[in-house]
């Protein structure tokens, strides 16, 4: 998916929601779990029931790959079961020396066609470019996390005045372009989204720590809103896990109705719909 | 598999190497891929021609990971076949949430049961801690990596003098101890191990870039090894791939042998055995 179809899609929608697929298997309701595949049995109810609500899927790679192959199957039906004009996200946070990032970019790129994969910017720009290799592929690289532990280095400040996130925006945002490359940006740390939007205005972030974590989505699209909102804000644990009865479906489409009405307060605020 | 038990199979081997088994089935020899598993056939021959010469074996995720669900059956079978008293890296490069980073450590730990797993520090403390629950379990973070992005981030001066690489090692140390961390340093950057052992002089470091990347084994050993020698140093491409004939596992035999043989020498030299 190109940029101008990820933005058309969230101008039809209305929304700028991504729904993790954290998908555990301890946390499934009870009535999936003697089905042949309960992971993606629960995935394609919530695919059902919230489609209609968001623009991207994020599959958090880790809970898949914690079942072994089967689990690296229930991701591979999945995706195939996600709408082709939904923006999908491997959660995989790779990155290593370039002959190994490109066996990574092929795998989730070719093998399980996702659009875009979450890289890790520690090993610099050999690690980066091979998953920019790919037409209508993104990367979105690790920027400043939601995380508790993002305060260990990413904030740490370089001689010259960078701090370390800005250090990597500054350096990286030359490996590709806003039509390949994305950051992520926790919600976490609202007020630092206008320093990264002086140096990135234009790449779209991806926002986790919504919710749960404490962030606020008005004060994420206050300062990190764009022109073609260049924001896909997370929700994760509070869609999936909104019930764990049999209704469980139908109380994530509530939850994920109301983040669309959210966003598209929010949207209309700044005249994009 | 813990500390004094590396450390004594090192004394009985006379070797610290550690054989990378980054297995491409692009590269694996014509005559095996007429098998049921060419990837395990061929790891089970290298391993056959080796494990007398190697205290490690580092299968490298991204290559098993790209052949999707057979490739996880292929790196489970290599793991069962190590045998008992060779230490297991899953060079995977993982790091992410503390929930998401528990399914990780989940997934190499008790599916897989590698000893250790290689992970990226961007994301702090608690993106970490995780693998660091597991008893006999090692987490290897990387420090200063041996590829040319390296020096995109990892030399960059931060206020105060430390460049990034070595904030990471003055923060990270007091995440576990040398009894379940170690770091990997390139060895790219001989002269740079000194700095490295003035942060960490008793943790184990695990080296690659040593043969097609240029590193000097000597010139690692000069600064970087310490009284329990504290040095796993890989080779992956020139042990594997030393033949693609039918005589691929004789070939490899020699070049571990010959390793094993330099690293005796430096182990000699140092007092060490």
């Amino acid at each position: 998916m190109n940029k101008a179809q990820l933005v058309d899609n969230i101008k039809l929608k209305k929304s700028f929601l991504c729904i993790g697929l954290d998908t555990d298997i301890i946390k499934i309701p009870a009535h999936l779990l003697s089905t042949a595949d309960p992971v993606f049995e629960f995935n394609k109810a919530i695919i059902d029931a919230t489609k209609d609500f968001c623009v991207a899927y994020k599959p958090n790679i880790a809970f898949y790959e914690s079942m072994g192959p089967a689990g690296w199957e229930s991701l591979r039906k999945t995706l195939e079961y996600i709408p082709d004009n939904i923006f999908t996200i491997a959660d995989a946070k790779r990155g290593d020396i370039g002959n190994t990032s490109s066996m990574y970019a092929k795998t989730f790129f070719e093998h399980y066609n996702f659009d875009s994969v979450t890289v890790a910017p520690y090993m610099g720009e050999d690690s980066v470019t091979p998953f920019l290799e790919f037409k209508n592929k993104w990367v979105i690289l690790l920027a400043l996390t939601s995380n508790k532990g993002a305060l260990n280095f990413q904030m740490d400040e370089l001689i010259g005045g960078d701090r370390i996130f800005e250090r990597v925006l500054k350096v990286s945002r030359h490996w590709g372009s806003d039509e390949n490359l994305m950051y992520v940006v926790g919600a976490t740390r609202g007020e630092l989204f206008a320093d990264i939007r002086k140096i990135v205005p234009e790449h779209f972030l991806l926002v986790p720590g919504v919710g749960a974590q404490g962030g606020s989505l008005e004060e994420v699209c206050k300062y990190g809103m764009n022109s073609t909102c260049g924001l896909l804000v997370n929700a994760s644990r509070s869609i999936l896990y909104a019930s764990q009865e049999m209704d469980f479906a139908e109380k994530a489409k509530i939850e994920a109705a109301t983040l669309q009405r959210e966003m598209e307060t929010l949207l209309r605020a700044k005249g994009i719909v």
